[in-house]
């Protein structure tokens, strides 16, 4: 189809807020029609879209770190795309960009929200995982909270997913011992083998998970990297050394909780061993994006560090993707491929 | 009584490692011999002994920043005294001392185990509180982790406590609104009236602690210095505005727990909000003391902060004091005197 033909696109919005679980009647999936190019602005087909956890905290109306998306307007999420046309002083037909967009097969905006990204440089997908959000995530939560120290433990919950298999993989270049926690066979078998974390342990098929961790993290644990909460991060947070930290990046165990969860009291723990615990988020970072950016890229190229993605096909499936997350279906990032 | 016809000396032991609360049966009083002092030691007759809520993790056998305290051995604590006897180079009979020393009326020290104190300067009773363990405590605790900005609010759990009064005047020091949460009319009087916190809340009759912290916490909260923990805890973390820090310093409503107090999980939130927690004792700061010592006498001499101290007397009456601690007994510090 000929650019000047495509007038419309496909859109999701959020159709209703969920409560608890979402499911596919959170979803719909409509037509719009594309507005015209006002000076500056480009057009922007998609050709990956990211779905992601937190995008579970803004289909609630609950004031927190990003806007609530809002009933009957699009979802929004991390995308990579190619402009088809320009409007743009700095942006060409051809050039490959990335921004947090409408969850669309085509998306009008002004260039100053955009990001190019080289597709020589590394895969263009590259840019919703390692060098994007994800990836970033993972270097500042564990380098700047977590402060790995060489042959500390460091405890990865959510370890084979997006954010924690990068974590894993920096820790080991700081000289940790690495115990990731994650929940199937093929999961623990690749982090295992194929990242060499020093241990690992399913948490759906292990009895005892306290006692488990206590087995294979001898001295105590330093670091933990925290993806999901609940009753895993019960078992680790009480087996923490004297001034060891706890990074809260994530909570999924509790994204659908529709009301407030119940566990055990730690914080008389936190007081006699001085533990740290924060929660933060990647644009706490925003001063330090680049640096954090240049340094995953170097080791990327190096092949130090490695990564995984789980793929579909067609903005129609992208909501059971993000569904997907929450039945813990992905190793690594999830992306949405759109195919035009 | 000449001092060379000290032969013995009263001291306190853990009878028995109590479970839950304390009582008179956790102790013993006993009579010693005073060994004879070796080159280096001096002989300190006790004055003032300092009761602290930490004391109470130390008689259990849980591994924690403390040593445990031995059963059949002497309590350990904080002690100011007159040196009656030297055989040391730089002590000289009449120097007053402080140090951790045996619950006892004498004690023979070598003098590397000694702060010489000038009484000239300030109050004895002060090596006990606003500049020894408490007052650092407050000083570290609150504006080391607690980070407090002006125009922030700060509010405090205990704070008519020895470490929560103190907390509470740096923090108006600093230029915060500070809330004060305690238990008794005459506590929150002396907060509101004498120390000018711009609003208290009695826990023990107030029906509804997060309405009322709403109502007097407009701006939501920024730094909580907590010396309590529990349902008041709860009710704070859960007011806490975005980067809020919370200083975990005391979990008194804990330490006599006998099983795992449950609570709501909090975790989500303080990744929603980026919220930093940290537990903490003053050893942390071991290389910052006499800094803080500094700044806390220069207040002190400047009347820019005053303290409580609520004093029994008599070595007898100590375990006593120790367990009103419990019973929430005292406003501002608790001492026992001993009279010879």
């Amino acid at each position: 189809m000929e650019v000047d033909d495509i007038k419309t696109s496909k859109v999701v919005l959020l159709s209703k807020r969920p409560k608890g679980l979402p499911d596919s009647s959170t979803f719909q999936l409509v037509e719009r029609d594309i507005p015209e190019l006002k000076d500056g602005e480009v057009l922007i087909q998609s050709l990956y879209l990211s779905v992601d956890p937190y995008m579970r905290g803004r289909m609630s109306a609950a004031k927190s770190y990003a806007e609530p998306f809002q009933v009957g307007e699009p979802l929004t999420g991390g995308i990579v795309g190619k402009v088809v046309k320009s409007k743009a002083a700095n942006l060409a037909e051809g050039d490959y960009v990335t921004a947090r967009l409408d969850w669309a097969e085509y998306n009008v905006v002004h260039e100053n929200k955009l990001r190019k990204i080289n597709p020589e440089l590394a895969p263009i997908t590259t840019a919703l995982y390692v060098l994007g959000m994800p990836g970033l995530t993972a270097y500042f939560g564990l380098l700047d909270i977590g402060q790995p120290k060489k042959g500390e433990t460091v405890v990865i919950s959510g370890a084979a997913g997006a954010v924690g298999m990068i974590v894993g993989q920096i820790a080991k270049l700081k000289g940790c011992r690495v115990v990731g926690i994650a929940g199937s066979e093929e999961k623990i078998a690749y982090l295992k083998n194929k990242l060499g974390f020093d241990a690992v342990i399913n948490y759906k098929t292990t009895e005892n998970i306290s006692e488990e961790l206590a087995a294979v993290c001898p001295d105590g644990i330093d670091v933990y990297y925290d993806n999901v909460g609940g009753t895993i991060t019960d078992a680790v947070i009480f087996q923490m050394n004297f001034h060891a930290r706890v990074v809260i990046c994530g909570q999924i165990a509790h994204y659908n909780d529709t009301k407030m969860g119940m566990g055990p009291r730690f914080l008389p723990y936190v007081l006699t061993r001085s533990i740290l615990i924060k929660g933060f988020i990647v644009g706490n970072y925003a001063d330090r994006i680049e640096e954090g950016r240049k340094e995953l890229a170097e080791w990327l190229k190096q092949g130090k560090i490695t990564y995984e993605e789980n793929i579909v096909t067609g903005l129609e499936n992208a909501p059971d993707a993000f569904l997907g997350l929450f039945r813990g279906d992905n190793l690594g990032k999830q992306l949405v491929r759109i195919e035009h």
